[in-house]
């Protein structure tokens, strides 16, 4: 038995969620904040046999993974009152860290 | 020194705060949801020392273990609009999911 | 790479975070109550490579060590709804309590 920890992006944490349900997969999930951004993050909390570790992995990168997305940024007024023109900017979102720990003892009661 | 996760239903955490504190246990309190239900529940981080794990467990398994309950539905309504009677059902209530993790290093400052 | 796991109390909890920004160690913040006192508290999830752990330790111990701090009490008012004098008092604030757990594997997506 291995513990997961799973810190990932609230915009992925729903998707993630549903993708472990349809696995069966249990989770356990926290409403965190920080890393150097405020933003805020889950930590999503998995027990799992030793040898569906790397199935939990593959979910969590195929979810979550760090990707470049278009964005518009909100049209800005100019000193003089005119609305300038907003292009489209590339920003990175999601990304995924994630600890594996041993377990000593695994419990249900 | 262990680790002790410990993950229950919000409506036994109550009591299982009480019953540490009376038994000298210092526990941590998350707010988390999800498992397969939707449902709040509560998850302890309790350090303890390596000869007291079982008593923790123990703990755990007394307050919160699985248990099935008999429960009113709220009354239905059918299609013409009448009452029907609403008999009680068994339901199950309660449960923990328990990781007991090594440490490598425990501090006070 | 190490995990740490730190509770230490809401009140150090902004210089803290600042701390570990200002040193480049990543920490998850989570939202706890608890040990015996109902009071809030600040749990850090942090990733680090075992040659850091003592910097890390070092810093939590500087920011939140235990220490007395002089309180001025509310007014009280006796039987006779007379205001009696208020004397500051000495309590305890802050302290930090931290768990180095081993880590089998660490991931970033
Ligand atoms: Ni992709
Ligand atoms: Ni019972
Ligand atoms: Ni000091």
């Amino acid at each position: 038995m291995k513990l997961i920890l799973a810190i990932v992006q609230d915009k992925d944490s729903n998707l993630l969620s549903s993708e472990f349900i349809e696995n069966d997969i249990r989770a356990t999930k926290l409403s965190t904040t920080g890393g150097f951004l405020k933003a805020g993050n889950t930590t999503f909390i998995i027990g799992i046999e030793d040898k569906r570790v790397y199935e939990v992995l593959d979910i969590i990168k195929k979810i979550s993974h760090a990707r470049q997305q278009f964005m518009t940024p909100p049209v800005n007024m100019d000193m003089g009152g005119d609305a300038t023109m907003s292009y489209p900017i590339e920003v990175q979102v999601g990304g995924a860290t994630v600890f594996v720990l041993p377990v000593d003892q695994f419990e249900q009661y």
